[in-house]
C-alpha cells in the first residue's frame, strides 16, 4: 500500500498508533512499528526524563523502523520535552493540544517530519499554515481531550480533506479495517488509531483497565468537562460525580476540584476503576481480545483488505 | 448496484431520503424516487390530514418507483397517522421515536416493508427481534432528535453490522459519495441522507432556512436538550438561550417553558433564523448548493464510484 503518508513516515501501511498519556510507552510504539506502521510515545504523561528513556529504548530497540512522538503543547513539560525530543534526533513527531504554530517551525528546521492533532476543517487549514507535513483530524468519538466542537470523524474527514492540499490522517472511533476503508474512502491518506492499541499486550494500561475494556459495553463512554477541558472517559462512580455536578450548573472550580490531582494516572495506570479517571474512545465497547499490537496491526491490514474489495464487488 | 437494501426497496442506488420535519413533503420524496433511490414523507410535523393529502399527491405523481413515509412514534398523532397509512396502502414505513415493537406487527400484517431508526447497537437487536426489515441506526451528527449515548456514525455502524443479521442503513454526516462510500466500508447495505436533501430545489424548508444552510460553518449546529430531548440544531440566539440555561442547570420546566409552542415550524417553515429552531445535521457545514433533489443524487452516485475507485487502487 502506498499513500502519502506512508511515503513522508516510511511505513508499509498508512496506520499511526495514537500516543496516548499511561497507554503508549516505548513498548507499544516499538511493537506496532515492527509490524510496519507508525508507533507514538505517549509524552503527555510523562516526566521530561521518562521520555527520554522511552525514547533511547525505542532507539535501541528499534533502529530500522519508524516512531515518533506525540507531545501535547499544553502540557507543563512541553518546552523541556521538546528540547530532549531535539537532543535525542527523533525523527517524528505528533504535536496536539495547543497552537500548530509553537514548535513546528523548530522541529522542521532540525530535519523532522511533523503532524498536529486537530478538531475542525478551520484548524486543519492553520496546521497546513504552521507548516506541518501532515495534519490529524480527529473526530468526537475517539478517547481522551477532545475538541469543544464535537464534529465527528464522519464529517470532520471529508471537509478537512476538501480544505487542505498536506495528507489527512483520519483519527476517532476508527478501530479495525472496515473503520480504516471508511476513512480512506472519505480521501484519508492515513489513519490513526488508539483505542484498539491501548488493548494489546504491550500497552501499559493497568490489568484492571485492559479488563474493563473488554467489559464495556458500546455506550460506556462519556464526554465529561465540555466547558473546561472536554475529555471522552469510561463512565464510572468518578465521572458520575462530575457530570451531576455539571447537570447542576458547577462552576469551573468545584469542577478542578472534583478533579483533584492524579486522577488519570489512578485510573488507566494504578488500575483503580471507581475514583480514576479512564480516558478511552467510544470504540473501546467494540474490543474483544487483548493480544499482541503486532497481530492487532496485521489484522486490521487484512480486514482492510476484505473491506475494499467487498465494496469494490458491490 | 445491487445490496439487500436496493432488493428490499426496489431501488436503484442503496440511498434513502430522511424524512424530516417541515421539509420533506411529497415533492422531496417524489424527486429523489425519480432519481431511483428511495424518497420518504416526513409524518412528524403534519396534521393527519396533511399527511393523507402528501400521500395521496406521492402516489398520483409516482405510481411506478418507491417512495414511503417517516413516522416518529412518540408523535402525538402516531396512532391515527397509522391508520392513514394503512389505508392509503403506503407500501414503506420507517418508524423512529419510540419502541419498534408497537406498529411492525400491524404494517407487515399489511404487507408493507418496515424500517426503524435507531441509536445503538443494542436497540439495533431489539428491532431485529421485532420483525423489522432493515435498521438505520443513526449516529451523534445527525440532525433533529438524536440518541442519548451520543454514539457516532462511525462507531455505531460496525458494531451494528455485527449484532444484527438484516440489513443496516447507514445515518448521520453523510453528504456525499464519500460518506457513502466510508458506510458501505463499513458493512452497511445502504445509506439515509437527510441534511443534504434539506438543501435542494424540493425541500419544503424556507428559503431563509435554506440560505442558511449555505452560510453555516462546519461548527455551526450543536446537540441542545441533553438531558430532556436530544436534537441538533444549529445555534442561533434561541438555541444559545437553551444552553445557557443547560450550563446553568436549569430544571425540566424551565427547559420547556423556553422551547415554547411550534419552535421548529418558526425556524423551519417560517423562516424566523433567530427565534426558531432549525434541526439539521452536522454536515451542514459542508453544503455549498441548492439544487434539484434528483442532481443530488445523480452526484451523490458518481462521487461514490469515484471514491470506490480510489480505494481499489491504493
Amino acid at each position: 500500500m502506498e499513500t502519502r503518508i506512508t511515503k513522508i513516515f516510511h511505513i508499509d501501511y498508512p496506520i499511526i498508533q495514537a500516543g496516548m498519556i499511561w497507554v503508549s510507552g516505548w513498548k507499544l510504539a516499538v511493537a506496532v512499528a515492527k509490524a510496519g506502521v507508525l508507533g507514538l510515545i505517549g509524552a503527555g504523561s510523562m516526566t521530561p526524563e521518562l521520555l527520554r528513556e522511552h525514547v533511547r529504548k525505542a532507539k535501541a530497540a528499534c533502529p530500522e523502523r519508524s516512531w515518533g512522538v506525540n507531545l501535547p503543547i499544553f502540557f507543563k513539560f512541553a518546552d523541556e520535552m521538546a528540547e530532549i525530543i531535539l537532543e535525542e534526533g527523533v525523527k517524528i513527531i505528533f504535536t496536539s493540544g495547543g497552537s500548530p504554530k509553537k514548535y513546528t517551525r523548530r522541529f522542521k528546521d532540525a530535519g523532522m517530519t511533523v503532524a498536529h492533532v486537530t478538531a475542525t476543517p478551520t484548524l486543519a487549514v492553520k496546521c497546513e499554515e504552521a507548516g506541518v507535513d501532515a495534519v490529524v483530524v480527529e473526530g468526537f468519538e475517539a478517547g481522551g481531550h477532545n475538541g469543544r466542537d464535537e464534529l465527528t470523524t464522519m464529517v470532520l474527514v471529508p471537509q478537512a480533506v476538501d480544505a487542505v492540499k498536506i495528507p489527512v490522517i483520519a483519527a476517532g472511533g476508527i478501530y479495525d479495517g472496515r473503520g480504516m476503508a471508511a476513512a480512506m474512502a472519505m480521501g484519508a491518506d492515513g489513519v490513526q488509531i488508539g483505542t484498539r492499541f491501548a488493548a494489546t499486550l504491550e500497552s501499559s494500561a493497568h490489568e484492571n483497565f485492559k479488563q474493563a475494556m473488554m467489559e464495556a459495553s458500546p455506550t460506556d463512554t462519556f464526554l465529561i468537562l465540555r466547558r473546561l477541558i472536554p475529555a471522552r472517559v469510561i463512565v464510572n462512580e468518578w465521572a458520575k460525580t462530575i457530570l451531576a455536578a455539571e447537570a447542576r450548573g458547577a462552576s469551573e472550580e468545584v469542577l478542578i476540584n472534583l478533579i483533584g490531582e492524579k486522577r488519570t494516572q489512578l485510573g488507566m495506570f494504578d488500575g483503580d476503576l471507581k475514583h480514576g479517571e479512564i480516558q478511552i474512545g467510544q470504540a473501546v465497547g467494540a474490543l474483544k481480545t487483548i493480544k499482541p499490537a503486532g497481530d492487532v496491526v496485521r489484522e486490521i491490514v487484512a480486514q482492510y483488505a476484505q473491506s475494499v474489495k467487498r465494496l469494490s464487488e458491490l
